[in-house]
Parts: C-alpha cells; structure tokens; sequence
C-alpha cells in the first residue's frame, strides 16, 4: 500500500482536546497488521456514565456492531470502557467473530472490575480475516498502567488505518451555570458513506445526561453531520459512533429533549460531530478538494438530499472536480439521475458566488475563465436551486482522483 | 482529452451487419466539434415502419428526447427518418434546444418528403452548450446523396464520443415460415446507468409488427439487457433505444405479444440488445475488465439486482478488479450496503467457479493465490447466492482504472 501522504486538506495540528473528568485513555501496539505503531485503544469511564450509540445499517455489520447494539442502553451502574483495534475489522468472520468480541469484554471487564455489559467494542480493517483476539488481550497490562485523562490524542492516532491525520473536536458550553465540555475523536478516510452514523467516532462529555435523552440527541445530530457526508459511496460493516456522559459537571441532569439546557448541548454537540465528519471528508482516500454541495428550494427536504447525494456521489462530478474543470453540465446530469424532482427551466447553478445555469441553460453572464479560476481553490461550494419548494440539504464531499485508484488498486490494501 | 486507445475488451471486428429491408443509412461531417470523422448520421425508414422506444427517465432529460417520446406510438403513415449528431448533447439548452430540434426536423423533412412528426433526433456530447442545428441542416445535401442500406457500419461510427469502436449485433429468426433480420448498432463508454434505455442504440428489423407490441416487446427486453449495464452510476441525459420494424420480410404482422412468433421475436431481439449493452461495457471507460455480477437465492428479484448494482457499482470493488485483488471483504461489504435483506450465515460469494466465503466466513477450502490467479483473466464472473428465496439477477460491469480518471478529470472531456 502507498505510504499515506498526508491530505493537502489536513487541519494545521491535532486540536488541544480538554481533559473530560471521568475519562480516561490508553493505547499501545498489537503488531497484529501495523508496525511501529499503537493500533488498538482503551477508553475508561467512571461509573455512572451514560453511553448512546449509532451505528451502521449495513446487513453485513461486524460482529463488534452487533454486540454493541445490544448492550446500549442499558443501565449505568458501574464503570464502562471502550477498546478499538485498528487493521482488521472483524466483520463476516462467523461465529468466531462473535467469540472473539466476547473473549475480550470478559478479559478487559475481569482485569479492570468492568460488568463485560458495559464493555463496548469497536474493529476497522480488513475484513472477512480472523481476528487474533489473544494479541488484544496481551496488551490490557500495558493500557490499564497507561490510563490517563489527557491521552486522547495518542488514542485517536491508534485508530487511524488508511487515514494520514487523526481527528479531534471540541465544545464548551454553559448548560445552568454549570460550563461543560465535550471533546471527541473520529477515524475514517475510505468506505465513508456512513448509513446513521460513521466510520468510528468516540465523543465524551462531563455533562449529565439521562440515557434516553443522549440516544436522541445523538441521532439526531448524527443525522445532520455524518449521514451528511461522502467519501465514496460506499458505506462500512463497521461505523460506529458512541457518546458517553461522565455526569462529573454535576449540572442537575438533563432529563427531556425540550429542555433549553438540552437544546444548548444538542446545538454544540452538533458542531463537535460536524467538525469530526468534515476532518474525515478532508482526509478521504485521495481527496484534493473539500467540496461543499448546498441543495435548496427542493419539493422536500428528502428530494434536497437525493440531489446534494447524486452530485457528490457522481463519479463524472468527482472528476471533474479533481480536473479542476467547471462542467456544469455533469451538475446538471446528475440532479436528473437523482429521483428527486426537478424541472430544467426553474433550476440554478451555483459555483461559489458564481451564477453557471438558471432559466435551463448557461447564465448570460456566466464566463467560463471566472468558474475556471474558481475551480483551482481547494475549497469549493456547488449551490444548486432547484425553484419548486421549500426543501433543503447540505451535504460534503471530496473529489475523486489518481489517488483513490493507487490506495484502492493495491493488492489488499 | 486523452487520444482514444482501442479498449483491450474490443470485440476482434465489427460484425457483418446484414442489410435491412426498408433502411437505408448515410453519415457525414458537420465539423462542429471533431476534426476528420463523420459526427452525423441519418437513417431513412420505408413507409408503413413501425417504431419503438425506450428513453432516459432523467429530470434534466435533453430536448432530442423530450420531442421523441411524444412522437412514438404515432401513425406509422408515410416514411420516416432518424437523425443523430455526437458532439453536443442538446440538453440543458433551454427553449433555444427545442428550437434546434424543431429545425432540423422541419428541414429533414421538407428535404425528404417525410411528414417532420416522423422524424426522429438525438444528440450525444457535452451538456449545455447550444447546439449549431444549421451545421446540421447543411449536411443533408450529402446525407440525402449517401443513402445507402449497406452504410450500417458508418453510420455506427459516425456517433461515437469518447468510444473506442463502433458497436453493431445482429440476429436471425423464423417468423411462421419467413425469415426475418433483426441488425442494430449502439454508442456509450461513460455516463452509463441506464434507467429505462441506454445511451444510443438504433435497432432495425424487417419483421412486420404492430407498434403497441413492438413497444411492449422492447420495453421488456431492454429491462433485460441495457438496465443491467453499468459503468459508473450515472444515468445519462440522453439515453435512446429505438427499434423500427419496416415488415418488408412480408410475414402475418405480429399482433399479439402472446403469440408464438412475438416470443421468438422476442427472444431473438433479446440477444442483439444484450449483445450491444455488453459492447458498451467493454467500452467502458478506462476499462480493463469485463465482469459478470451473478444474484441468486435472493428474497425478492427487486432485492436481487439491488445487491447485483451495489457491487457492480461500488467503486471499492471496482478499484480492487482494476488492481486484480480478490478482495471478497468488499464484495460483503456492497451486500450489506445495497439495502436488500441478507444473513450473514447463509450467504456464500464465487469468483467463478472457487468458493470464497460461506456459511458466514471464509470458505475452509479457500486458497488466496488460486483467487489471485483468477482476477488476472480479463472476464471475470462474481456469483453471489443469498440463501433466502428465489429472486435472481444478472448484472454487467467493468472496473475503474486510472483510465477512468484520465479520461474524465481532463479539462471539458
């Protein structure tokens, strides 16, 4: 596999994460797939946390996907953890699969007085290859002594596999006159089209929050960040996103979705999971461009998604893009595809601020150089007014380039 | 544009399309974009031809096939005339895009003594910019003069864009004791997810048959040749299958689908649409190899070629054929993705005749190098048995190579 280069669209550093109180990480070195390299990762959480969850619909989920699926939700007493591995995914690997998830929740949860219910895991990798689950265990030693509230970064490095940045993002916000943090970490940089939720994504705060009321929150604001964005349209067996409350703020908890002091997290829970999905967009397999595509005026607001979907899905968009050409008309093809309605004489498009089609055709003012020249910034925004409703969707995506091919092409990367 | 290298899935030859009865063909060069090739083509239909077809079902659809789809099912009283330039898609050009049409129906018309409402267009290239109908127009002299029933194989030449050759299939068939010729030519390399029809393809017969069952005929086989392809998931502005059936062959006119002779018919015709859909597959750009993505066992059909696209279509799966990779994690992946039911535990993956996974893992008798060996062959088939009922589908794809990149990521291709 090529040797990652890192993004032309990385941030400029890691973000300096704030230390949750009730939070703790570790990680170290399997030597399971990666050399010289921490490839698996421990998260402790005090007792008391609530812990919501989404994860992949895919039919073929990993094993690890299933086994939290079922555990979330379930009461909070005691302590939990969380352990990733990273270099295979343990997915369509059988009954084994199974066994190997459950080997190590007994493990972990016996070694570190943990109810193995409230052990979460999580694998990315290859998939379909037997998990050897007695090298993750090897290292519960080495990660229970390195357990510290101000690991995360080491942490969100041991999970990256093709990725060449890890991925942070924090908040603060005042919820009652109790200031609260939430700080989180994401992987993901191929087979990113995440299905309710994403590659892998862990987000920790020291608010309290009731199960019931995180679980809904969490969905919805995985909704507007991760399902909003694509790498390649193809979605994982493993995306998982878990939020995890420590309650250590000591704010009166929040137990209803109305509340304003829900509605306050909620608003700044939603900029953490949208900076994480965006770092992951800008970190896809190749990507040259972060493109933003921005769909208003659709028939409903699921017509505006098929559109901005189809755009940023269409691998002759993707293209283009990565040819840094203005072909407007690939914009066009594509919002035809999509299912949504459309009519060509009501329809705008939008590079930037530059006005390309209204009207059903080329805009008189429209100069090929201008769009030209725009085309060549590593950011852009394709705005497209479909003129029928009130309907709308954003949605982020990357451009599609030798890149792509090199990393995907190799024998079994 | 990167100069068109013939594709190494190139049939040896374009067939000898046998003459049509009532058909004649000519082609010319308008000049409007390529520089020493023909670009025009015109087929001229005796009168009493009946005609079929099967258009786009894009939103954004181009003038060409919003005229022609009101067209079909007329009276077939008088001759009629089909005429297709490439170059410029007339799509997304507004009011002025219809006027074109009009035009150069009008002028086809007058010229050829051929009531306009008869004359069929069509226009393959780039989106959105305004088509020069009277470079067109001016032609006819020369297409008029060129008429020949021989000129099958110019013709098919004249439409081709970013193909690397022409293609053409025929077929032979009793009809209740007469032999009737069924020849037809098609053009498509990018672009292609049919939906409904294909890019261009152009079907000829001398069969006699009423147009109601020419049209149901054709509907039904293009569900089962030109749907199943694809290249790249996107669905064409322009997509047009015409089946003109000018029943010089002198057998009883087809009148019924039911009949015994609509079901030979049928099947005959059935072979030419899916021989010339491969064709577009082979010519898929950048391709270097041909796949057969087989669906059994599935709960409903529906479910069946919802798997067979979601692999077919999965740019990880198609990156992995291109890098010759028996990467059967991702063929998991694309199942669970596709939306279709499936259990992990009763689905089993071929490539060809080795069996990769089942009874959800790895199939015990697995050997990677013997896979490895096998993705070398330029055809490659992918059978996937899903256990759980009885629906099946047949899809049609290649890979995607740096070709495809080169290809599309060029400025304005």
């Amino acid at each position: 596999m090529t040797a990652a280069k890192l993004s032309p669209l990385a941030p400029a550093s890691f973000p300096d994460l704030p230390e949750i109180a009730g939070v703790r990480f570790a990680s170290a070195a399997t030597g399971l797939k990666y050399k010289g390299r921490d490839d698996v990762m421990l998260a402790v959480l005090s007792p008391g946390t609530t812990i919501a969850g989404v994860f992949t619909r895919s039919a073929t989920c990993s094993a690890a996907v299933l086994d939290c699926r079922e555990k979330i939700g379930g009461i909070p007493d005691g302590a939990a953890a969380i352990l990733v591995n990273a270099g295979n995914a343990n997915a369509f690997t059988g009954h084994y699969g199974q066994t190997s998830v459950t080997r190590i929740c007994e493990a972990l949860g016996e070694r570190l007085g943990i109810d193995p219910g409230r052990v979460f895991t999580a694998s990315t990798g290859v998939i379909g290859e037997p998990l050897e689950h007695d090298r993750i265990i090897g290292t519960l030693d080495m990660l229970e002594a390195g357990l510290d509230g101000a690991h995360a970064g080491a942490a969100a490095k041991a999970i990256m596999t093709t990725d060449t940045f890890p991925k942070g993002a924090f908040a603060r916000v005042e919820i009652a006159g109790k200031q609260v943090n939430i700080a989180g970490f994401a992987k993901g940089s191929g087979m990113i089209a995440p299905d309710m939720a994403t590659m892998l994504a862990y987000v920790f705060t020291d608010a309290s929050i009731a199960q019931p009321v995180l679980q809904e929150m969490l969905a919805k604001e995985a909704n507007s960040s991760f399902n909003c964005i694509t790498v390649d349209s193809d979605t994982s067996t493993s995306d998982t996103l878990l939020l995890c409350a420590t309650g250590q703020a000591q704010n009166r908890e929040i137990s209803t979705s109305s509340s304003d002091e829900a509605k306050a997290f909620s608003a700044s829970l939603h900029g953490v999971l949208l900076d994480l999905a965006q770092q992951i967009v800008r970190d896809g397999e190749g990507a040259s461009k972060f493109v933003e595509v921005r769909v208003k005026a659709a028939a409903t607001d699921t017509d505006a998604r098929k559109v901005a979907m189809a755009i940023a899905n269409s691998p002759l968009v993707k293209t283009a893009i990565a040819g840094e050409d203005p072909n407007w008309g690939r914009i066009v093809m594509a919002i035809g595809k999509s299912g949504a309605k459309a009519d060509r004489d009501r329809l705008s498009i939008r590079f930037g601020d530059i006005l390309v089609a209204e009207k059903g055709w080329v805009s008189p003012n429209y100069r090929e150089e201008e769009a030209a020249h725009y085309m060549k910034q590593p950011e852009l925004v394709i705005a497209v007014d479909l003129g029928l409703g009130e309907g709308e969707a954003t949605v982020w995506t990357c451009d599609l380039t030798h890149g792509y091919i090199e990393i995907n092409a190799d024998y079994r990367s």
